[in-house]
């Protein structure tokens, strides 16, 4: 008989809800071996709890989150609240020596990160952080083709997240811009950590970086009229040299008009480059520089079976990918870790090294300066 | 309580599982009041029909059809089975007075889709047919946008679906080049019946028509290696006069070497112009005839939560929409015409309407003639 | 000493001036061991023939086209007026004996172009007619992918040439709308005619075509604001079969919403796809089937001096590619055909080729019923 | 009558010939009332020189630019050779009394170019900077509709110029590779410096700016197949902060992998934003914040003959422009300098202005630091 791995998720919020369609449905796109089952789930009133745990099929419900991650029959620990609670929680979990996915980012600073990941050493706890997009079948098969060295040594890595959620300067403010709720970090932090986890998942360690970061509009309208300051920063960018010597630029905005999901990036490498971008998803672009010159050219490859992870979704190429499914992934992958007791990419480390350069992006701003990552 | 709905489904390959993954996840992603439980599987073997139904999640196993029909905890049918089995196992589902859900064509003939369609508005029991594509959240805005009146009167309705899943002369026959187990349409039957699907729905009811098929490939090997003969169009086009007086266009392919879903329509009309191309199913493509000359162009818009059904996956706009999404829609529809015991489009009448079109396209082939609707 | 060849240009409008332009110039761009000469230019009247002269660069002006024709210092006639005076212009340059360029489309009738046809077959004298858009590089590159047989044996050619240009319907009517001035033929004959011409360059003669035709508004505002009766097709579809086998299809149009150049093909075959969109004109897309399946895709290559004709304007791909440039190539087409006496495509025979397949689709239509090209 | 300008080119490369070309047909295209005369041609060898000026139409010729500069029948200087022949050539020409037309970048440093730029000043003598791209039509219809307001203030420039030429490890050095002949800036110069102008032109002036380059391939083969070193970045990116308090970022390499024309930039603003990519020449994407959520996203406009300069090459909308029909432009920016004796853009100052930013770069990477414009 299969075994059964019950799940706690606190936060019934976009993320909380994705995670729940994910849990439901994983064992059947993967033929897992393994039961899902949707325990418990925790949000900030008892009533609003109960509530969301009809709507999203949960089995139980509570206002406390320590009441979660201490429940007998809660096997594994699903965080999808903002940063600022995921130091105290991630480390309660860990403590109870229970399965940790945290939703990204893992920390509000480095510090906090390198907290949470050691403690995870230590315990030898199965952790995840839920970098979603790098999961994709498209970037999942761009990384493939970095990485098999099809398109050489890597010279230049370009990447963005640019998106307009604040891009209307009386769209009203919420916890992102905040840094005791968010961090010192805004887009950097919300949306810029999913293209620094693409960076590094991609074109591997960086040694320093250059970093200029902006506040469009110093104000906002709270949601009693009154006007807000903003805490952090609404676009950002920063130039790094990779380890291996090769280049490469970070552009992160939450003010980018008119882009919804511009989770991008390009590798250029000595035998070719390949492109992605999340706007147009189920494509990769793949240069090869060994072609024929009157023949060459970017090819759009459109994902399908032949592509990591496609298959188990659908038999037939481009037949669409959705935001649940990426989701999907990552349950599958944080079975995987719990049921192997192996670590599965990406761990708490992981997730701390991409605080680690949200961080020095941050000092960079602030002395004007290059910093090397191993000053963090 | 919320009412339980238990579903058998007959099939268990590529359209089977898909509906497996959308009954178990339906309830959560629309926050259903109602509980789908995956009651009964039916495959070919009782004990394929067992390994499935344990890799899909559903409660028990048959290989017989009649068996799964009859059974008293099962309350609605969905077949997903090649168009040859659909009138016996529709009619049967019917006089059980049962939901039923069959997947596209519905019929081998617009004769036996009249029967299943006469007989289902005699019994008053729910149908619908498996038209997925149509129910993307971009389909359905570029459908909305000329319904909408926002192009205006239509001009023209230029309609594809081209894939190339049989251009390999060598890939080896199947059912689906059979007259017996697919029908004397071949590509029309197999993905053109969706484009159709389509322009009768964006578009409104044809008048009549003048059509060519093709065999590219007149032998295939089969599985043991013998050339079998293919019995039906690899390619197939075909020019439609609307009753409206519009003109359209639609060409259907299995051999269109590159293209993995070549679903497309744009639609030209007094005031605009609206396309959509599955293979970027993430955006429409809007002209608005009424811009200034000099800022003018087709608009890519995004899909996202401004847009239909596309909220309950996901907040945020153009973060995907996968094949099993479509499929969830569908199940949606289908519970709401279970419940409500409404009509929801399509129903067996409108898959008839498909059928006809079909035995038109075969008849002007047939004949090297235009042919009215009416005829059929 | 190098040879000159002195022009007169018939025609001072939109055409005139791109001729005056590609004679300028073309000398300078392909190294023509010949001087062009803009001898003389022939508009309605001596006054705005003397000032268009003035300000295109002619040496000379005159009102009238028999005097340019039989001038002794003009060497060579290029027509640019509207289609129904070619007939007499074409025979009294080809009775002067002198070499005729002709836009397109060559004649009101495939009747008239037979005449034209055989009297320079029998005087010998050099000819061309204008279809400028398959002289595009990236026009020209696919047309060398398909004739090459990189992608096998063409199963399916789909051709389009549709704009807005009479979109709006209170746009004023024009020599274009009206028989006696275009012909019977309206987008078919303006804009159609080119796409035929690719059709039959690109996939070789037609045996037979079934085809509709629409007047999408039936009357316009004329110049004193009257309302002007619509003699022509606004659209036009039609669906061939070529003598090869293979199938094909056309769209014309000039009231398709949003498109300004949709001059397009795709050529499917059985080793793989070329399509090419001048509304992006600077790329054309190849499939090849013989491409690994998970490395295959559409490869987008960016015309440049590996191609035909390109090197000669420029020696970076993707620089850029103008509509004069295209003109410039038809006028080093034309004076090689005069420098080395020989045909050069298209000639005259091939500008009667397009023609007849108009006259079929006019018959189509009248008669409502599959044409053979050989009843023409 | 009209007036006469008689051109004199210094180089018959690539640029050489553009310029031959352009002033040939700008008469004709642009309707000046200026007899535009190849008076003489200048290059290396005097047999040379000769063979050229016949090939590209030009009256005489010589070996000694002096002797081009100083020649009473040559009005105005066209310098089209190497960067490190500028500054003598320009002064030259300046002291000569005659209109000077310089391709880009104007010099090998910002002090050259600031002398050239003096002496202009002092001279009062008509001076332009051939930064062609700037000028096609899609380029300023996006300058066109950032200078009007109409996508706010500008919040986020970025710019590229990516191209491949010197991709290939083995394809043979030249002059761009070594500090003699093009100067300390490798791809910055050659490219960079094209889309550092657009920046400028279209979001003002820069503050500051911190600044990376690399060398990809540290030696390449000579002609005689010995290894060269390679002197001057393959690739270089760098951040801004504009005058405005925006930011910004550039990107220029000559090694990225299958890029030919990679010559692109977002404008980002308060109410919209703007895109143009060279490689799709024909379009530009506008984004307004202020259309409806449901209906809002990128618009692609045709360039047509409503944009600039546009109107003067074809009447029909997305027919193509060309490379040769840039330098049209330039020339006839050129003659209406000369003729109306007043700057136009881009004068020698601002080239000069491009220039301070690239040295400013070279500052920035020597001293790894952020350095302010004023600064240089």
């Amino acid at each position: 008989m299969s075994r059964k791995i019950r799940i706690g998720v606190i936060g019934s919020g976009y993320m909380g809800k994705a995670h729940a369609i994910a849990y439901t449905a994983a064992a059947t796109v993967f033929d897992l071996d393994v039961e899902l089952v949707c325990e418990m789930l925790c949000t900030t009133t008892a009533e609003g709890a109960k509530a969301d745990a009809k709507r999203l099929g949960f089995r139980r419900s509570t206002d406390d989150w320590r009441v979660l991650i201490s429940d007998p029959d809660v096997d594994a620990i699903n965080i999808s609240t903002p940063p600022f609670t995921h130091l105290e929680m991630g480390l309660a979990a860990l403590d109870a020596g229970k399965p940790v996915f945290c939703e990204k980012p893992l920390a509000m600073s480095a510090a906090d990160a390198l907290s949470l990941t050691e403690r995870a050493e230590e315990t030898g706890v199965p952790t995840m952080v839920g970098y979603n997009y790098i999961k994709h079948p498209s970037a999942q098969l761009a990384t493939e083709i970095v990485h098999s060295g099809e398109i050489g040594e890597v010279l230049h890595f370009a990447g963005t997240h640019i998106e307009d959620y604040f891009h209307d300067a009386d769209a009203p403010a919420n916890w992102r811009v905040q840094q005791r709720t968010a961090s010192r970090a805004g887009a950097l932090s919300d949306v810029g950590t999913h293209i620094v986890n693409a960076m590094l998942r991609v074109a591997g360690p960086v040694e320093r970086l250059v970093a200029d970061t902006d506040i469009a509009y110093p104000t906002r309208p709270a949601n009693d009229g009154a006007a807000l300051t903003v805490e952090n920063d609404d676009q950002v960018q920063f130039m790094v040299r990779f380890e291996s010597g090769a280049m490469g630029s970070i552009h992160a905005s939450r003010v980018a008009a008119g882009k919804k999901m511009g989770y991008s990036f390009t590798v250029t490498g000595t035998k070719g480059s390949v492109a992605f971008d999340l706007e147009q998803p189920g494509e990769v672009h793949l240069f090869s520089a060994s072609d024929d010159a009157a023949r060459s050219g970017f090819k759009r490859i459109l994902t399908g079976p032949e592509h990591p992870d496609y298959m188990n979704f659908c038999l037939g190429a481009a037949h669409g990918f959705g935001y649940n499914d990426m989701i999907m992934i990552e349950a599958r992958d944080f079975v995987t870790a719990i049921v192997e007791q192996k670590p599965v990419w990406p761990t708490f480390r992981d997730g701390y090294d991409v605080d680690r350069i949200v961080d020095a992006v941050l000092r960079s701003k602030d002395e004007e300066r290059w910093v090397r990552i191993d000053e963090i």
